[in-house]
């Protein structure tokens, strides 16, 4: 018998996408939903057929017992309003946002009598779209559930084991940690990449068919939809704000080094970032 | 017949251990022979049994038609000098660094008689030394060739067909512009890469276990070989310092955009470096 009775997916991108087709393969429950702001992604969703596909919202949440939100970060608040008179009392809603302490804030728009427990699965791409989805794609990616304390420990507990079972490891922390920690392992190298793009783009001698592997890895990441990620560093803006001075005095400091032709305050600077650089393939 | 007497590899780095794995694997010359200053790599090289391997560098080019110097940025001059006496009339002698400019001056201590045309294969890696050596290193890389105007028209042609015989697709242009482009392309990458590397380790929410592949991406080249980097952006100080100098200000703009929530900004600029790296995905 499925875990679950009826899951629904609200906002089918990249993440809502591949939890229907990953809750399909592992057959975690009796009934799947879906819900997509745009026609050609309901288009594409119901072409997988693995899900009842709505062109609203309230009519996708219905009956179900666990809906998950996977618009984008601000269009939560907007969601959640729109898919209360849907909801049955006693659901578990969880999300996917990249940013967790917001999100319970949009989250007051929920009716009482339904069970909200953010999380967050590290499973984005730079790779936006349903059209990218894929059953595998929560597999062995860290996943953080973000409780505050005030819920049901029986919500808790089946929040870890829903996105246990999509495939990921679940990791528990308040909203607060969790943007801290994103914003410093994803958020701010987001939009440094994207800094450094701009800044190597405006020099006399970028030429985008010499660009080697260096460059193109140092910012992949840049190439990521803009319209999902203003509302995530809009979102977590104090602590991306804070990040990027780091890395504005980090620059300038590297910088001041050169200019004063400082080799041993070059090479201490070089070798600090490759220590903690290598920090990063250790194993945990 | 192969196409050259005897090679002389000066420097046996991941580039110059390359290039005589290459040399031995497309019969390039009736000869090779090889110098680094390890003692440790020259005992590695020999276990490759491709090449003659000295511990003097004088005696490493007697009698070659062709000599790389594949020693750091910042020990060129030291090389050149080191291996004028051991030179041939009418030797070719070329190199594999990261900057140009600095070298050309650099090759003003080699002796007269000999043709010095400067070359730069872009086939690095954070993975340095000549245990990471392989022989089709250097296959559909792009190399600078980076004539001064005052060589003899053979010995240019003598240096394209000889990178390009270890694999190397050539491009001409004048150090000057090779330094301008390499900047935009490599050194502030790199540098960039540390900063962040610095900048996000500087964070409280720095957890290395659970770094993902953005950030992973958007720093590998910081685990880079400080020893080789300090040489190389403090030679190319001036094109480097700009470029870095770009990156701050492109930082700060974004920066303020967020602090003062101005999301159609925020868009815009994250818009622009999406289109900037997806131009680096075309094809030429």
């Amino acid at each position: 018998m499925p875990q679950f009775k009826r899951i629904a997916v609200v906002g089918a991108g990249l993440i809502g996408g591949s939890v229907l087709l990953a809750a399909a393969r592992r057959q975690l429950a009796g009934s799947l939903a879906g819900w997509s702001r745009s026609p050609e992604a309901r288009t594409l969703l119901q072409s997988y057929a693995v899900a009842e596909i709505f062109d609203n919202p309230v009519e996708a949440v219905r009956g179900a017992d666990v809906v998950i939100v996977a618009t984008p970060v601000d269009k939560m608040a907007e969601t959640f309003r729109a898919i209360g008179p849907g909801l049955s009392p006693g659901a578990l809603v969880t999300d996917a946002g990249s940013v967790k302490a917001a999100i319970l804030i949009a989250a007051q728009e929920l009716p009482p009598g339904v069970h909200f427990v953010g999380a967050h699965p590290m499973a984005g791409s730079e790779k936006a779209g349903s059209a990218h989805a894929n059953a595998e794609l929560f597999v062995n990616r860290p996943c953080f559930v973000t409780p505050t304390g005030q819920e049901s420990p029986a919500a808790v507990q089946l929040t870890h084991a829903l996105w246990q079972a999509l495939g990921c490891r679940t990791v528990e922390c308040s909203a607060q940690r969790h943007d801290e920690i994103v914003a410093a392992i994803s958020h701010v190298p987001h939009a440094s990449a994207s800094a450094l793009m701009l800044a190597v783009g405006s020099l006399p001698g970028f030429d985008p068919t010499s660009a080697g592997a260096g460059l193109k890895d140092a910012t992949r990441i840049a190439a990521g939809e803009e319209n999902l990620w203003v509302g995530i560093l809009l979102a977590n803006a104090p602590h991306v704000i804070a990040g990027l001075r780091a890395a504005e005095d980090q620059t300038a400091q590297l910088r001041k080094a050169l200019e004063a032709g400082d080799a041993e305050k070059v090479h201490q600077l070089l070798a600090d970032a490759r220590v903690l650089r290598q920090s990063l393939d250790r194993p945990a």
